[in-house]
Parts: C-alpha cells; structure tokens; sequence
C-alpha cells in the first residue's frame, strides 16, 4: 500500500466515531457466546441462500449444534464481505488464529469466544477496539428506558408499531398502559403518544425512527376524517387497505408534528418490505422493490420545514436521488449505507456521489445496524477502508486536498455531523 | 501524475470546445460583479441545504451583503465540486490567490472582480481561456434574436412555454403578437408556430429545446379532437389535468412535425419536476423522481425517423436506458451531463458506458447549461478530467489504444459531433 | 500491466468454462462466411444507428455487398467493445493482421474468412481458441433435438412460444404434432407439456428458458378459471389483452410445475420489450423499460422453493435487487450480464457487488449468448479480463487473497457453477 494510504487509512481508523443507529440491547449489549453471535441473520440468511435449510438454525436446536449447522456452509460464502466481517471478529476482537471459520475449527472458536465474552468489561473492550464511544438504540415505545447509561446507550423511539400496526393485537393496550391515556379516540391517541415523546425526551432520547415499504406516500390527513376509522380501530374491526392507509397516514403525520414539537430527528427508513419471503431464516426475510422514489415524501419535507429527516435508501440505485433530495432541501440527510446497499462496490459509489455534491455538514457517514456489540467492529472497519479510498482517490490525488484536510472531512462523517444533527451541536 | 495522464489531460484541455447548451445573455453573457455571479443557484441553493435561510439571498438584499451572507456559509460545503467551480473562476478567471472563499475574503475577491469584469473583452477572455468558441442559447418562443452573433451565440427554439403553458397568462398574446397570426383555433395556431420556427431558422437556429417531466409520454393526437379544448384554452377557460396533457400532446407532437418539417433537432431534457420545493431559493426548487423510462418515447421516435433527439436526462440511473437506446434507435443521441448528474463520479460512469456501446459520432459530450459565461470554464474542465481520466483507463491502458487515437475520440465528444448533428457536417 | 495482473489474467484465461445460454444451431455451430458472422445483429444495429440505411444488410443484398455495406459504418463505431469483438475475430481466430476492419480490407477478410472456415474441424478449433468445452442451446420446443453431441450442445427448452403465443398461427398445431397429444382444453395441453419436458429429458435438456417483458408478473392461475379461455384460444377467437395475461399465467405457472417435476433450472431472462423498433434491422428492434421490479416474482419464488432459477437482468440497474434476491433466496441464481447489461463498465460494476455478497457457488459469472461460434471468443474473453481485474482491485489487493485462491474463485463463476446449478454437482 502506498505510504499515503497507509496514512489516511490510518487516521480514518483513528476517529472515534457515533454510532447513530443500532438494535443493540443496552442491559446487554454484547455476546455471551458464538452462538449469539452466529445468530446475526447476514450469516443464516447466506448460509441459508447456500443450501442450509431454515430448520437447522431455529431456536430449538441446541447452540453447539447450530454453529456447526451454520460453520458447514461458511465455505460458500467465503467471497462474501459479510463472511469476511466474522473473519475479522474472530481474529481482532478474539484472537482466533485461523483465518477461516468452517467445521474444523467452530469449536475451537466457540470456545475461545466464551472464554473473552465473559471477561469483565468485555463490552467495553469491544466498543474500545471498536473506535465508538456513543450508540444509538431503538427502543419500543413503551421501554421504560431505564437501568442502563443513556449518554452512552442513547434512546430514540421506534414508532413503526404506532403508525403502521395499532391495530394489531396488543399495540393499543401497550400504549395505553406506558402513556397512562386511556385512548378512545383521536384527541386521546395523540395525547397519549404525546406521553411517549415526553417519556423519550426526559430519557434522552436523540431521534424517532421508522422503516416504511417502497410504496408508502405520506400525506396529510385530518384528525376528524379518521375518527369513525380510528373507532373501528379500537373497536378491533378490520378495516381495507385504503382505510388502513389513511389511518397510518394520520398518525405519521402526527409523529412528525410530534418530532417537531420536540426538536428530534426523524429517520426514515425507506424501501424494505418485510415478510416476503416467509420460507427465510429469521431476519432473513425481507426484500424491497425498486419502483419508489423520495418524491413520495416532498408534501412532508415541505410541511416540516424545521424537522430533520436523515434518510436511509435500502436500494442504492436511489442514491442519486438522495443525494439531490439532500442538495437542495435543508431538511434531508443522507445517513449510511443501510443493510442491503452496505456491501462496498456500493458504499463507495453512494459515498463519493454524496461527498461530491451534498454539504459535507449534512452527511451521515455510516451507523452500524448491529445487534450485538461484537458487529460495530468490523463494519465500520469496512466503512473505514471505503471512506480512506475515496478520500485519497478523490480529495487528495484528484482535487489536491492535504492529508488533513481529507482527515478533517472524514471526522464530519463519522462524529461531528451526528453531533451536529441529533445534538444540536454548533461546530 | 503518469507522464501519460498529463499528456492526455493536456490535450483533452486544448481541444476548442462548442457548448451546445447554455442560458446565457448574449447581449451581457459574461457577470459584471461577483454577486452576479454567486447569483447562480448550485450556490445559492447548496448554501441554503446548508442552513442559510433563501430571506438572506432575496432580491431585495444588497449585493454586497447578499455575497457575504453567502460567504458565511461556503465553508460547509467545501468538499462539493460545485464549491470547487468556485475557486477554479477565483483562481484561474479572476487570478485570486487564496485556495478557499469565505467571509474573510469575500469582499478582496468582489473588488478583484469588479476590476476583471469591467475590462474591455472580458467576455472574450472567459471564452478563450474556457477554450470554447461557440456557445448555444436558449431562447423564448418570442426573442428577436437580434443584436447578437448568432454565429457566436447560436439560438435554439425554447418552446416549453408553448408546449406546456399556452393556456397560462400573456403567452397566447406573445404568440401571436410576435407570429402576427391571429391564433384562435388549432389551423392558426400551427400557422403561429411555423411562423416562430421560420423566425428562428431565418436566424441560424440549430436547435429546439424543451424541459419534460419525467410522467410526460408524447403521442399522437389529431388536431380535430382537440379542438374544443383549444377553444376552451384561447377562451381562458379551465381544463382538466387530463385535457391540459391531451392539448400538451398535440402541441408536442406538431412542434416535432416542425422540426422535422425545418430540419433542426430536437433536445429533450427529460426529468425535472419544477418546484417542488416552493421554499427554496430561486432556481432551487426543482427535483425529479426516477420512475421514468424513455419507452415513454418508442412512439415519438418511431414516428419522426428523421428528426434527431438529442436526450439528455436527470437521473443518472437512467443511463444504461440512454445507451441503449442510443445504440439502437439512429434518432437517438446522449447528450451530455445534465444539472444533478453533473458531478464528476455520475460523468465517468455515464461516459464510460456510452463510450463502451454508443457510435462514437452520436455522442455528444459536454454542455455547460451556464447562466453567465464564467461557468463554462470550471465545467468543462470538470467533464475533460473525467474524459482524460477514461481515455488513459479504458481506452489507451485496457484496450491499447494509441495516445493520437485517444485524443482524437475527444475530439468527436468535444466538437466534431455538435458539427456533425447540429450542422449537419459530414466528416 | 503489474506482473500479479497478468498471472491473474492468464490464470482466468486458462479456465475451461461452460457456456450455459446460447443460440446456437448445433448442425452448424459455426460461420461459413464474413457474411455470416457480421449478419450478427450488434455489428448491423449499431451501424444502423451510426446512419446506415436498414435496407443496406436486408436479406435480398448480396453477401460480398452487405458486408461493404456494414464495413463502411465500422469507423464510426471503433469505440465499441462490439467493434472490439470483430478484430479480436479477425486477429486471433483468423490470423488477421490489420487492427482495423473498414471498406479498405474487408474484402481481403472475407476471403481470408472463407479459407479458414472451410477447414475441417474448424468449430473444434474455435471452442478449443475460446476455452469451452460445453455449449448450452436454446431449442424451440418441437426441436427433434437429434444429429448431434446433446454432451457438447445441451439442449435447453426455449418455452416462449407456449406460455405467450400459444394463440399465434401454428403454435398450438406444432404442439400437436410433436407431442402427439390432440390438445383441446387445459388436461390435454397439460399433458401435451408434459410430454414436450419429457422429450428434452430424454435428450439430456439442462434448463427451461423464457424471455418476459418488464411487466410480467407471475400468479397462479386454476385451470378451471382458464378452460374458457383456452377454448376460445384452440377456437381461434380473439382474447382481451387481461385474458391473454391470464392465459399466459397459467402456462407458466403449469410450466415451472414441471420444472420442478423434471428437476430442470428455469432460466428467466427478464426485461427486454420486443419489436419496439420495427424499422430497425433483424435483431436490433428490441429495447427495455427500466420500471420493474423483481418482486414481480416473490409469489413465483415462493411457490417453487425446490426450482433453481438463474435470474438474467437487461437493466444493469435492476443488480442490487439481483444481488439482494440471490443473497436472501435460495433458488435464485444471478446468470450472466445479458445483452444491453453485457459492455465491460456494467459487467465490472455488477459483478463486484454479486461478489461482495452473493454465496460463491450461486454465481452463475457468464454466458455468451451467441449464434455462431466465433462470438464466444472475444465476449469470454471480455467477460474474462473483467473478472481478473475485480479479483486483483478487489479480492488480492484489498482483501489479501492468495492468488491461487482468487483462481479458484474464477472457476466456480466460470465452470463449476454450471456443473452445481445444472448438473446437481456436489462439490
């Protein structure tokens, strides 16, 4: 590697970065074994894609078993960046030897990593070696939000429950017992996820968030023009896809008022449709359809001038139109390169795009996605290596910059602008 | 840089260039302050995505004031190419000697300015040091096209208004006023609009022009049938969304009869949605939605086969459609890198791939679209590092072309094909 | 080039490979003549589009005119890799010295094509030149599929015509006639299928294939709600363009039935729109419409968990979704880079991200889809040095792969996923 690469790599490694969107559990945010870990869906879901039946990973088979059912098919998708992330857990975070992971050596493995796992402030370790101090969480509505450090975990309110499933079994009753609000109507429903806002905000909370199908279109939708469904609703009686819609249409466009009224942000998390492909191994499910466009949200951008959206894009043939949703409008903000467009031919073409024409104020470089600890490591470490690229391709070969300006852009991207944006910070 | 890479750059730098496209003012085509020219929106609308509020670069703010409210706010957007056009004009137009522009130099650079722009020739100079000799316009239906070098600055037929706002204020009466043809039915209006087109070509125009939203899908529509929409339009009279399209067609379609009928091509700038982002700052309002496709043009292409479409489109990924059809369809030309696919990582993309499967005398490269001639310069030098750049990597390093070989293909992108489809050269 | 790039490059060029799509004809696999070869419609469509006249290569020019014909537009298509593929033809299979092809020497080619073409074995000669030993066809359903290796040509049921015109003049009678089955309503044509699947088994038949326009998407379809249809269809009678989809649903549906009954990979090659431009030359009328999506064929996918379908997209845009359905979906397969997808910048870019996150034995990495032999030269080769570069940039540079190990990966996209897909190799 040229010695400038090396160096820029380098500094890159060296920016304590914010982790600004995990599923992480704060009462225990790290492994416990390699099963724990092995349960991550990237590595069922292509081992399944491979030929691993679904029934060998589910929850009734024993963990020492499972690994071995998983670690069988690793050799077939050993190409794969995700194949690499365990590769890299396995030897920087564990110590592991071998640079593969397949049926020799699973064991060797599960045991190595019970020995470190269970190792006083292993979480520490891990987030140390990680390079983050901060992550954010989602939380469910009704989390009490408590026992844990919430300047380090740091809350932020998953609303899909309420705006897209209330109707579901048992959504209603949660909230009507976390908010205290006996919910019956529409004046009630938006008191009672008033409460929720204020319960996030008095624990710190830094963000709203919610994943929505490639279809969806918010609009606006008055509170009176959905009472007799909101009634049908509580009253447990189904309503049609078009009733429905327009229910969620309401209380998303309630949320967002919310969001303004307490200065969050709102992530939006656009493309996914959720449980099409049942047959699938749990987390590995889910797909999308490319046929949407962020036109579907410019009534909402506009009504809520003074609400940030950082937008996440399963699909990264969208990002050029991310990339001028968030050139022109102050509002939108380009955040990471989420679940199926984080692999890196498509990390650095989507990075370079946004770092040629969005402000470098208003990038979100990447957050992790992960469910456990262990994974910060290597994928922001993948995120490193593709942001280290194109600085060196881009700002310092192509346009001249010196190595510290280049490193001073990429700390925007990994800590200042989620400072900026979800703290408010002024820098 | 390799020896090869300068000599390439070099030589890509030295071809005089015809810029097929642009806004300019021919009778003021150069600024004549600096607040002119930060008037152009990739700045004032980037500034603003940036936080600065569109109050603090309205009309009514003085230009001197106007200039450094936006200076405050450059540095945020440092890392964008448009930010580097900036200082390519400082530095190389205006012979600044600073590497950035912000408030603290933002009046030196205004007084240096005004010192550039008042000088006799000024406009000469720009157009010699951009190295291009022949620059587009874009006039109104109704522009005298007088008092100008219309072999210099060539006019081209804008006719959206005509196509897509006839029924709005003052254009019917411009219409006829400058047709002098009494328009009241669809008999006289084609009588106007060849009286516009014979004005035009009377005046060395070389093209037609028209911006289309990515939902338009031209077809054929008789004149008879719409005739009393036409009625109810020159009354003043309201249509439906679906009437306006159908008169829209109609017109469409018979604008393209006319450019058959006069010979000249006809540009298609395919994508724009025009304000929808009404709070934006002016000239930074218009966004697009991919969900497009040029077979919204099978029929229109098949029908005109002796029209030739240059087509230029807003959304990048709509590239590998613009190759294709482009290789197939003789009528069918790429034009250049158009408004949000005009950075650098989406041109080398593009160009590449029509470079792999489109004739090399279809293409044409580059146009600037500038509003004031100063923008030429930093544009096309942007476009002839990303053409240098894929010369050297595909054409002379992968497919072991001769450097002679290379250079001269730039030559067809830069100037020979404007000749060949504009003026019908033979070469 | 570096020393590691051409040990890669010869190492890639020295795997045998299977080519799994291809048209064609096994009793004559090979050009007689110039004429022949340059009948191949991207050389003919892409001089049409350069300016040449269709009726200049029509089937009543005669042979050593239609080829001058062409030659004189080759000039203005020397940018092409298309073009590229002639002179690798020229030089390397025909010992052809120029490095140009244009009226000046096309004669001189003919004649030196003539002399070599007439040699014996010279199809051995050129499969031997191209690395591949196995060629798979595309067989219209009443092939007798007899007089010739079904070993090196495998056959492959090309079902086009039975699911979407079964209603066109003589389709249904040639069914009749091969399957021996007097088809009158949905159990006779079902079994008239079945026996056609019945005769390709027996011929060692590898694969279903089907082309399907961009907004096909597949449903199951009862034969009972059909039965009417199908008898107006066997009567004649004209269907609706909703009844005709129904009719097709069905077909396909029984179709992919027996896919999974014979244990034959379904080959869907999705996207391209036929006959759009019906002035163009033989073969070049056909182009694509970028809005679909594969979600199109969750219920398919779903349905037919034990059917492998190799996916081919048109729309080089439609790759994440092909990556992320093959990463998810354990029978589907990411086949090849198909037609207006197969030029080098989108073969690289594709193939880098099934790389990055596809499983290794899934990835079927080429075909050539070629009519005449000769083509499977320059396209593998094409298709080969791209391939060598990702595995160098991406997998021995920035991953530390040994060389030996990248090799290996190069043979299952080359060979054996051929062998794993289509022949149910257990490696």
């Amino acid at each position: 590697m040229e010695p400038v690469r090396k160096r820029i790599l380098d500094a890159v490694m060296g920016i304590v970065a914010i982790d600004a969107h995990t599923h992480l559990n704060p009462l225990r945010p790290a492994a416990s074994t390699l099963d724990d870990l092995l349960s991550y869906h990237y590595w069922t879901e292509l081992s399944h894609s491979a030929g691993m039946p679904a029934a060998l990973v589910a929850k009734d088979v024993a963990p020492a078993k499972r690994i071995r059912n998983i670690a069988k098919f690793l050799p077939r998708l050993s190409n794969t960046v995700q194949y690499g992330w365990l590769i890299d857990i396995a030897r920087d975070l564990l110590g592991f030897d071998d640079d593969f992971v397949d049926e020799r050596n699973i064991d060797a493995l599960a045991k190595l990593a019970a020995q470190k796992m269970r190792r006083p402030g292993w979480d520490r370790t891990v987030l140390a070696k990680s390079r983050i101090d901060v992550a954010f969480l989602t939380n469910d509505f009704d989390d009490k939000l408590a026992g844990f450090d919430t300047h380090l975990y740091v809350p932020c309110l998953r609303c899909d429950e309420l705006v897209l499933r209330l109707g579901q079994p048992g959504v209603l009753d949660r909230l009507r017992a976390c908010s205290r609000v006996d919910v019956k109507n529409g004046a009630t429903l938006e008191k009672a996820l008033a409460a929720v806002f204020a319960h996030f905000k008095r624990h710190n909370a830094r963000a709203c968030a919610i994943g929505l199908t490639p279809d969806f279109a918010p609009q606006k939708v008055s509170r009176a023009s959905v009472e007799p469904l909101l009634a049908r609703t509580f009253a447990g009686q189904p309503l049609t896809h078009d009733e429905c819609r327009r229910v969620q249409h309401y209380i998303f466009w309630t949320i967002t008022q919310l969001c303004s009224d307490h200065g969050l942000p709102f992530d939006l998390m656009i493309g996914a449709i959720r449980g099409v492909y049942p047959a699938g191994v749990t987390g590995g499910q889910d797909l999308f359809d490319r046929r949407n466009s962020l036109s579907q949200y410019d009534a909402l951008f506009n009504a809520f001038a003074n609400v940030k959206f950082p937008v996440s894009i399963i699909d990264s043939g969208e990002n050029p139109e991310l990339i001028t949703y968030s050139w022109i409008r102050p509002n939108v903000y380009p955040a990471g390169h989420w679940w199926y467009s984080n692999i890196p031919s498509l990390i650095e073409r989507d990075l370079r795009g946004r770092l040629q024409a969005v402000p470098r104020v208003k990038q979100l470089g990447y957050y992790s996605d992960m469910y456990m600890l262990e994974l910060g490591y290597p994928k922001f470490n993948m995120y490193r290596r593709c942001l280290a690229r194109v600085l060196v391709d881009e700002f310092i070969c192509d346009r001249g910059w010196s190595e510290e300006k280049a490193v001073d852009l990429a700390a925007d991207l990994l800590r200042r602008n989620v400072q900026r944006i979800f703290y408010n910070a002024q820098m």
